[in-house]
């Protein structure tokens, strides 16, 4: 079928931008969605009309810690941004099985609403840090097979043959779920400290890292 | 009027890349809101703080059953949701027609978070197989008018006129919509033969299919 | 200034087209948000264990008038899309007050979620069929001030000097928001003609109309 | 490391279109849901069958005093959605630094459904107002963080060396969050004042500015 194979090398270029755009664009939507409906979780609290003036200043403070979880499930969620915008930008092809790693990675993302209540409800029980690093750690993991299968089967950009380019983003997409699974081990023995894990993550991907010189010379090739 | 002709023709490209485009963003939209709001029925379990170190664990496992039948769902949003986009792949252009049968399919596709919800909430219960499968039909079917108009209305790409390849892309919608419909059938039967049933069809689409090699070597033409 | 000038001359191309694909992609969110949305405030009937089998078939029926009602809502949120997608489809550049403008249609489209399900909760009361018709009035008036202001301001493609092309983007935007301002008055004599109104519009709107043949002609032009 | 040096260049247009392109449609999806979700809260009054014609009009009446301040944060995110608009047009290159100070922005675009709930629910309490007006305050200076960080990191289109231009940007960017500074401090004094400040600043946006022709003419570099 000599005009089978025509089609398809006739079609690559084509192809290629305009299935992409549609993966992104499922991908922000999610990612979009996941990050505003963190924040709807906190409520305005219900209290008398008599006692508002007296309360509310009150009532609002205690919404606080519950806010800064929030807020560090915001952070988390836009390392995860950060991390699949980066490795896409060297994915210039997909096919079925691409596109199933990437559903199931915004899978495991549409359903941090739920243990980021769980963890900001129950913050001092162990299956509410389970609970919270489990997605992260199978998102990390989903990401990073994205990453083995395109660069093994021909779908990244110029990149293809950069062997210690695609060991770099190997690395670096493995960080954080690494750390998260860490996390839930630590959690057997204490559970402040897991949380601590948390903290340190999300810190470690905001700030700059001036001890790590290599990685941010690198790093200049992606995050752009 | 040759004014209007001319008008028409040299404004082709422009509309077709133009107009398809925000179908598209319409319809990312719309799946990625349903497959997110979908994970966000799970709510967290509200519980006195004195019993909370003793019956979260079992409260959150019970919700388990749950997170496997949105997970479910998920992935068949995923199947409809990769089936427009290799459809649309091959659809160039779009007329009123068109624009109406596609938010047809859309208007299925987001009322799927009441069947989940009524399915996962009572799941032994005919009418809540057959709410959860009928959209689907409906969606199947309207997606497959879509292909069927899109061909018969030369508003393809180079394939316009390659009959297999039509017809292979008819054969590859209709299998969903088809396992539904008799998913409905078998209800009056059995309901756990009907549920056995959308696993199946979710397993068929996401695991690779040896015996099916042909079927495979075609969509090579598809799934990229 | 003649710097300032240079510049806008050669930004032009870029600015617009980065600038419009930016309002479209606003647009389409708010578009598939809402849809989505629409449908969500059907709710899973709650029913005691021992009574589900019994009960559950008869509640779900109960839900469908519900179902219509929002089925309804949706296609005339995909009227206004689709209107929308037609009159933009020619708008090729953008100013402040036509941002202001979208803005403004995007608000009485964000808002429908609210008169359906008032309308739907209380079919029998005049206020809920105005309360409906209102935001309808106002966003069709929004979108034809925009294709005015856009006509005026220079910032149509070619059709820019085509003044039949634009009388008639004119009429066919009008045709709804006078058809809902219609139904508010008749809603003064009859709540069942005005609720016959909306039906009318949405069928007018999703049926080929074989008797107005010239407005199919030269729709061909935009419909595409 | 000629070989990284290299890539860098060649990469260089593709990496700046594609990676701008979905901090946008982040962006732009974030506003979307925040703007529809804020309409959301107003909710179907609920009223006992009997009492519905004698209630409801009146019950919908009540709930304008909420649509008008729902009606307000829509236009103030609708001015931070052109900000944002305005701003990204000028910035055609992106790097991590500025990926997260976006993410910032987008935290404090996400929170607004809560305090415009709060200011809603309890408009005559000092801590609604501040609790409105810090998020806008914080968007507002991450916005100008940004444009500072790409005017200093030559992350700018051909508007880089253009003094006169960057600076106008940063008047225009600082001009929201410092009114809305002043009002969290008028707040000491006057409750309505300081809400007083909110409307004004909205109005400011909204209606041409006749009193101010420079910033006009400056403007249209801007506003396409």
């Amino acid at each position: 079928m000599s005009n089978e194979d025509k089609t398809v090398t006739e079609e690559k270029p084509v192809a290629a931008f305009h299935g992409n755009e549609r993966i992104l664009a499922l991908s922000d939507g999610v990612f979009a969605i996941v990050i505003t409906l963190l924040v709807l979780e906190i409520k305005v609290p219900e209290i008398a009309s008599d006692l508002v003036a007296k309360e509310l200043p009150h009532a609002v403070m205690e919404l606080v810690p519950k806010m800064i979880a929030h807020a560090i499930s915001f952070v988390v969620l836009g390392i995860y941004w950060i991390s699949h915008h980066n490795t896409f930008m060297h994915i210039k092809r997909h096919d079925r099985v691409l596109l199933w790693l990437n559903i199931l990675f915004l899978m495991c993302v549409a359903s941090m609403p739920f243990p980021t209540g769980l963890l900001s409800e129950y913050p001092n029980q162990q299956i509410s840090v389970i609970a919270y690093a489990l997605p992260l750690v199978l998102a990390g993991v989903s990401m990073d097979v994205m990453w083995w299968y395109a660069s093994t089967h021909n779908l990244l950009d110029e990149h293809q043959n950069d062997k210690n380019f695609i060991a770099f983003v190997h690395r670096r997409n493995l960080i954080a779920p690494i750390a998260y699974l860490f996390a839930i081990g630590v959690s057997f023995i204490s559970l402040t400290l897991a949380k601590f894990v948390f903290i340190v993550v999300a810190l470690y991907y905001i700030l700059p890292n001036p001890l790590d010189r290599k990685r941010h010379q690198l790093s200049r090739r992606l995050d752009r």
